[in-house]
């Protein structure tokens, strides 16, 4: 059994780790990391988990977590994993850092978006990013992989194939997406309250949301092609899920839908959480939900020679926990789908 | 592997019995019944099922069916089962019903509250009430199974050590009942659209729903007393869910908040899906979702010497699928939690 | 034009306040008070506003204000109004206090349950309860109105004519209230975030929320008897709405429900905002929302021989602001129905 | 007072038209037509008219309305309009068709659009696309207007100034529009219900919306350059509301986010109905909610040379019955706002 410890297991991405990890055959929770809760049963801060679980919340030591735990997720704010990681840490553990910290390549942009300063440069260049159907091989010898954003991991996946076989032009890819309000956190918020949120769709972060960098430093990897994009979140009065819609000008004329879906069934064949629809079905966040499964389909317009591109995924699963999880299989050269081959729940 | 064939997989019990039986060690699906899609993909219906169940529907033949399952579930209309039903099925195969047909014991009860008369008299005696916690031993021999509705078990498992023990008046008892939209099925109606159920609550059926003589038959056996209880259930807007607020007059004074839960965790101890709170807590539906579990709890008003029953219960996991995969268990004696020991999910 | 003053101007019910009044032809807000957004512009806060109210939020310097306006809302947290109020105050302007400062005349039962000192306890015997369909006359001459709560309006006017013709026994009735989230205020807390409201039902306050001894007040007035009640408020995932659900038995059998039904419509016949439905029908919030209407209906259960009464209102309408506008047009003279005709908004 | 009379009265525009008609003070509604309720009493289609409405519905008797009505409401599927008017009704009532009928000039692109044979081709030429504000001199002549779609409204007003202007490339407008579940109709189908749009959101119609021709048609004439535009409509959970996210390239590099905002605020300065909102601030649908408002704002990404313009809309008012009335006020010479000036619901 693969000692699994959790810094931040009080908020939403944390306690669905907690979730997944209780029904994954080859690892243990042995550290309920939590700030605002120490002291705490940990079914006192999520009900669901009376009974199920009886372990105490425990302060972010993250030094004591690492002779306790193989390996150590840190869901947690922007700037907590970068400021108490170190070498010596990642020589007894590994680490699965659910925040952006390690994501973005370059610090200067980093701290540009997140207006932060990082505290350890020294070891972006050795972390992985974690999105596993890109950069399954590298995971696997990992000791830092930074698991990606939600809206990216959704994103990049709905355009992945296209991009990577050239067929469109990467400035002028629109992003515009749709999550719901389990995004937010987990914090007290006016702004996140029920009669706030209900009854309500709004943008928000218009041009400067945090994940546009993550989103375009992907894909100018995947491409070859240095991209920037637009990126519009939206809050969408619901607990889970995603929507991606993305468009994009298709470089030639005559590229038939069929071909384009093809295509993507074809590259995501082998994929077991990535669900390619048939013609004249759109991706929907209600078919993914509590599942890792990623629902992927394209249309294309032929009056205005545009590609729309659509994925649905649940937040905290493949956008989150589950993708750690998942990671974590490959870094632990388990089962990759182990703890994560539940169908989606509906309604 | 035990051979299931489901009649009636289509509506929202008949998919969670899908979903639940697809994580299931020992059991296997051979059959996926639906009048309204016999030729589509089971996906088809079920977007959530799509490269998860290829399956296509087929038809309600229960005859031909019986040589192919070893359990056949009838998540159908009321009257549907009890009409075709037979003791040359029942010979070959266990059955399941989650429809009404075999809960209520007299005949005439069923047929005065359903407005319906009842084809198969003569097989009502052996079908045994599938509430496993009370149950068990002759489930675990029954051919037939009724399994309980969706509010009798949440009603029942909410009152049953007080009535059990005598002390509350059982003539006294009322119950205020609120369930989620999957409770009124799938069918295409005004009244449930979804601006229809949302912001928004009613009660319906008021003092005519069909799930009164149920209670009351279930709570008649369980105190000795010929019990009679007001029942009004409400609609809700989410999806999920079932909370039940009792209210019974205590026959004494002087019996304590305190002594009454130490009763029902007494009560209750073994039973894998129930779980009593601790006293300040009170049942809620998102801490139980898409488990089969059962959230239990009491206050005393002292000033009035009545007792408050809450329960909290997933209306299509234990109040329909999950119980029936639970009965499942029993009846083929494999370990009673087999696919049902899935945490909540939340948010 | 009436002068208006709002301390409290932003929380839910205030800003309600604001709505109404601002369709109201005799009345003009002349100070939005606000402790919590002092120098912020109204429509920063609210921003439906926009456009509509320029105005400031000043803080609550109630002397002040009464040389401003002829009346004051307070619509503050328990304990603010008492505080403040003075002979002095009351000498120069009206005020109606939304909060429960003045609702209760035993300021021993106040203390209790409020777990507060009333600050004002000589102005107690003054203040004239303002449920209007009630007490009309007295609020016409009143110079301080204790705006009833949520609960006890509907639950009041949905028992009242049982209770005032002695057909049922005070002591049996119990109420099972649910409300929308609107009524849990503004306030920052995890408890109403979104996640953790939607998709749920709970109860909660069970045996010991506050509007119990204001519903028992009215109630023992009304019957002549002293009457104690069990009252258990639940949550529910919409915006706005109150849905009473009352039992009580019947002191005498064989009175009908369509006699019942009658008296209730005689007793209403010249209420402007009280609807007594036809038979079949039962009160469902969706129909009153945004409106001061309550809606009622009653059913009689022959088998247990009780009597089920049922109420629907918007909590923010004629369960705080709207009754509170209703108030002020009595107390000043002009039609009761000013600026409260609009039809409920559906869907 | 005008008399009016409204077919298609029973769908959710229709309600809402008699909602905002019943507080107009020059309008009374004289025919209730529907279909499918003729005989029923108004108020048992729509529970929130009782004791307002007492009026039955009647049939589609277009031809006998137009000797009671001064003014006929077509709240209608598309193609009902078409189908039975004439000259000779338009020579005794003025028209205001809810449909998309007598929107688009063209009739074979209404015909390759919707599917539809067009039965009054005649009678195109002379109807007036009622977009109030940038038609309002020809509607105040009208006989025959049609009333536009809901996500033609909010588009064409969001993108207008910048297209008017000539600022952006017309040829590279991507609409991403999201709507409430009104817009989808009352019509009983499983789509439509609770548990299936409840905690989901989905594109439709992607690249075949039928409300793209009609965007195009009005972009092409504000412009002077023939448009065509990528379209992608969302379900979003929520009763009413409608999110339009467009995104074009500008023209020139340098035109600044405020100078454009200034153009914005100043070409609707006097519109009664329109709020460009402040820098910061995105538009959101609870803040138009019940109201006849347009909140607007626009965000320029000076990374991609790009402008996000956004607009906010009640689809159920600005969006069908206001934008209606509306139309009504400017044709009977009446002031414009009558009717329509409450402030919008919040929460």
């Amino acid at each position: 059994m693969i000692k699994v410890g959790i810094i931040g297991s009080t908020g939403y991405a944390g306690q669905e780790l907690v979730r997944l990890l209780l029904s994954h055959k080859e690892a243990e929770i042995v550290w309920y990391g939590s700030q605002s809760y120490i002291g705490k049963r940990y079914y006192e801060v999520f009900g669901n988990m009376f009974e199920i679980v009886t372990d105490f919340c425990k302060g972010e030591k993250i030094e004591e977590l690492t002779e306790k735990a193989e390996v150590i997720f840190t869901a947690t704010p922007q700037g907590f994993c970068s400021s108490v990681l170190s070498e010596k840490i990642l020589s007894r553990t590994k680490v699965i850092d659910l925040s952006a910290d390690f994501r973005i390549k370059d610090a200067k942009v980093y701290e540009s978006w997140y207006h932060l300063e990082h505290k350890s440069k020294e070891l972006i260049k050795e972390a992985v990013y974690g999105l596993c159907e890109v950069n399954r091989n590298q995971i696997k010898n990992a000791r830092l992989v930074a698991n990606p954003g939600c809206y990216p991991t959704c994103s990049f996946l709905t355009i992945y194939p296209l991009a990577k076989e050239g067929l469109i032009d990467m400035n002028s890819i629109i992003i515009d997406a749709k999550s719901g309000a389990s995004g937010a956190g987990r914090g007290a918020k006016v702004a996140n309250l029920y009669c706030e949120v209900n009854e309500n769709i709004k943008a928000y972060g218009v041009t400067t949301h945090r994940h546009t960098p993550e989103i375009e430093e992907q894909l100018t990897i995947a491409s070859g092609v240095t991209t920037k994009i637009n990126f519009t979140p939206h809050l969408v009065p619901m607990n889970r899920g995603i929507l991606i819609t993305a468009y994009a000008n298709l470089k030639q004329t005559g590229i038939t839908e069929d071909k384009i879906r093809k295509m993507y069934k074809d590259y995501y064949e082998k994929e077991p959480f990535i669900r390619v629809l048939d013609a004249s079905k759109t991706p929907e966040t209600r078919w993914v939900e509590g599942s890792n499964m990623v629902d992927i389909n394209i249309a294309v317009d032929e009056r205005t020679n545009r590609v729309v591109m659509m994925g649905a995924m649940d937040n905290l699963v493949k956008g989150a926990a589950g993708q750690a999880v998942q990671n974590m299989n490959l870094m632990f050269g388990i089962k990759e789908t182990e703890g994560l081959l539940m169908a989606p729940l509906f309604p």
